[in-house]
């Protein structure tokens, strides 16, 4: 370790110091293994430090002598200056950013959180929603997860996800087609995009939302990153939603984290027939999971709907005038895409989803197929 | 009523007297409806009959009026001559073929049925399940009610249901298509096909099931009579299991009187955006089914898998020459129809379904988009 670390003087104990001590640890250890979070909270992280480099014996920490020669070879004014550098921060307990929720972790809490984005954790973790799922799903699976996003990010609940293809990339897009923050936690560095291919993705997330990981930036990620990555998932979000899941999957690993938090867990039910639905079908025939038909579900879970954050704009905006137009723009004859009805309605995409899922609420609306119908009760019945 | 009425001397409690008297009381009754079932077990058919030709203001029976009235209008030879001319038996409790359990039925249950067919109405009835759901169903409930039907029927469970369009229909096809018996419980007289379109359907079930109704020949259905036919297929069948339903559906209906007769309930999960899963996908999510994944789920509501009742050839096939040559036909890189898999194994289509079933419960085929995939664990997971 450099000559800027913290454990210089380890009785210091000046908030900046023991701060950096714990961001340098944070730096180095194995996120989601027990032992250093319970060490950092009896000696203090200076002092832990200052063990793991001289290799205290005493010290009940897994993997200690990795960590210690991690430790040894951290440059930390180098992972403070590339934070700074990209635009990211920094959050420890006890930061006004830093969620309280995750203190529910116990042994395998989280040390620091680097952040990159413009929305704040903290405030938008306290009425959020996981929506997690399979990165091979079906358009099924796409357009629930997006829908669901889109209609929870206008009720005012953030979705937190996993950055992932599939599910989690579709959640994440839901929520920014309605120009709503999303919460995206990753297995690597902030600053390394994965998959490549959600470069763009990312980009809006930014801007919009924000990145959450563990790990420093330059971190690749490894495949058990993915596992401890899916139980910050967990403890942040109030609820944790399975949209589509093999038998065995990430997000089933998801579910079980967010069931030993004591978060509710729901999942969309799918055909018996697709491989993607397993997983959710399974979570709901255990009863691990609550059947989600609709996003009122996953709402219902978090808490009582607020009044929408739109100022003047109730959530039941149903006596609207332009909810009515939207109704008018949907046929008992034809299926219609959203982007039809906005077409034919005049009102605006993101407008029109909100009183979609208000008109499918109310049983105005259904959605068949992909495309949404006007709703005449016994119509279609058997 | 007519001089060859039983009512002419009611004090003969001869069997065939009793018998006769019972018959056209539930000839005239309105099936389901309380009283008559209870007086005539307090007073005998016979005293039934003469109290309500006299209009007896005592006797505690609901629109005896109107039962009084066809009961003096009605020709009971005639009845039974239709019933004898068509080729169908009467059974009253306490026949050799009666089921016991429809007692569960309390004060709405059945005086007589009518049969028309060649299998035994108790024996099959003892380890079945009744299959129900929406007229207007989709391509996957049929696949699901046609395939699980065909899988249940070779494990020795007998697929009752309503012979309506839609998944009742794929019900019976499914267990025809194995060359085993099916229970069609209909609303109206066994020689009435309702609807129409069913006449070849009707007519194969009367060759290898049996048509069971509460009404005599010639009448007619109504539309009350549907959902007093519900409780019908509740009670006969030792589970429920309701493929694909609306809302609001008259297969929720039979659900809901298999909940009240304590017998187990299942409901067969889909996409929360498809309007004829609505209903099931509630049933789960109201905890009033158990949600099934595939037949097994059924199977084991109903009791131990028992020994297929084919000589010499237990359930558990999987050691066979030919169950390999059914595996072997599949591909892990095509998904393929089951005709086609017998076609390239050059087993008969009927022992394809079998070992296809067995072959999807032991992980060695899955079903994707109604075709038919070699499994290979870990290959399509998330």
């Amino acid at each position: 370790m450099r000559a800027n670390a913290p454990e210089a003087d380890p009785d210091v104990d000046d908030a900046e110091t023991l701060r950096r001590a714990r961001i340098a640890l944070a730096s180095v250890c194995e996120p989601g293994e027990p032992g250093l979070p319970d060490a950092i909270d009896t000696f203090g992280p200076g002092a832990v430090i200052a063990r793991l480099l001289r290799s205290d014996t005493g010290l009940r920490v897994a993997r200690k002598a990795a960590i210690g020669e991690r430790l040894a070879a951290l440059d930390l004014t180098q992972v403070l200056d590339r934070t700074e550098e990209i635009g990211a921060r920094i959050i420890v307990p006890g930061d006004r950013e830093w969620p309280h929720q995750l203190t529910d972790l116990g042994p395998r809490r989280v040390l620091a959180l680097w952040l990159w984005g413009s929305a704040d954790l903290r405030l938008h973790a306290l009425r959020s929603v996981a929506m997690v799922g399979a990165r091979a799903c079906t358009r099924y699976g796409e357009f629930v997860a997006r829908e669901w996003s889109a209609a929870l990010s206008q009720e005012g609940v953030t979705v937190v996800s996993g950055g992932a293809y599939g599910i989690d990339a579709a959640a994440h897009r839901g929520a920014l087609a309605v120009d709503r923050a999303t919460i995206c936690v990753l297995a690597g560095g902030v600053d390394n995009v994965y998959p490549r291919g959600h470069d763009g993705l990312f980009t809006q997330i930014i801007e919009r939302g924000v990145l959450v990981s563990e790990a420093p930036p330059g971190e690749v990620v490894r495949r058990r990153r993915f596992l401890s990555r899916n139980r910050v998932i967990a403890a942040l979000a109030s609820a944790t939603c399975v949209v589509e899941a093999a038998a065995r999957s990430g997000a089933a690993s998801t579910a079980h984290h967010a069931v030993e938090l004591a978060r509710p867990v729901l999942a969309v039910p799918g055909a018996v027939t697709s491989a993607t639905s397993a997983g959710t079908n399974k979570l709901i025939a255990e009863q691990i999971a609550a059947l989600a038909a609709d996003p009122c579900d996953v709402a219902a879970m978090i808490g009582p709907l607020q009044v929408s954050d739109q100022p003047g704009e109730r959530f039941d905006g149903r006596r609207s005038a332009q909810y009515r137009e939207v109704i008018d723009a949907l046929s008992v004859h034809a299926g219609r895409t959203a982007t039809s009805i906005a077409r034919r309605s005049g009102v605006e995409d993101k407008q029109v989803r909100a009183h979609l899922a208000t008109a499918q609420r109310f049983g105005e609306a259904r959605v068949d197929e992909w495309e949404l119908w006007r709703y005449v009760p016994g119509a279609s019945s058997a």
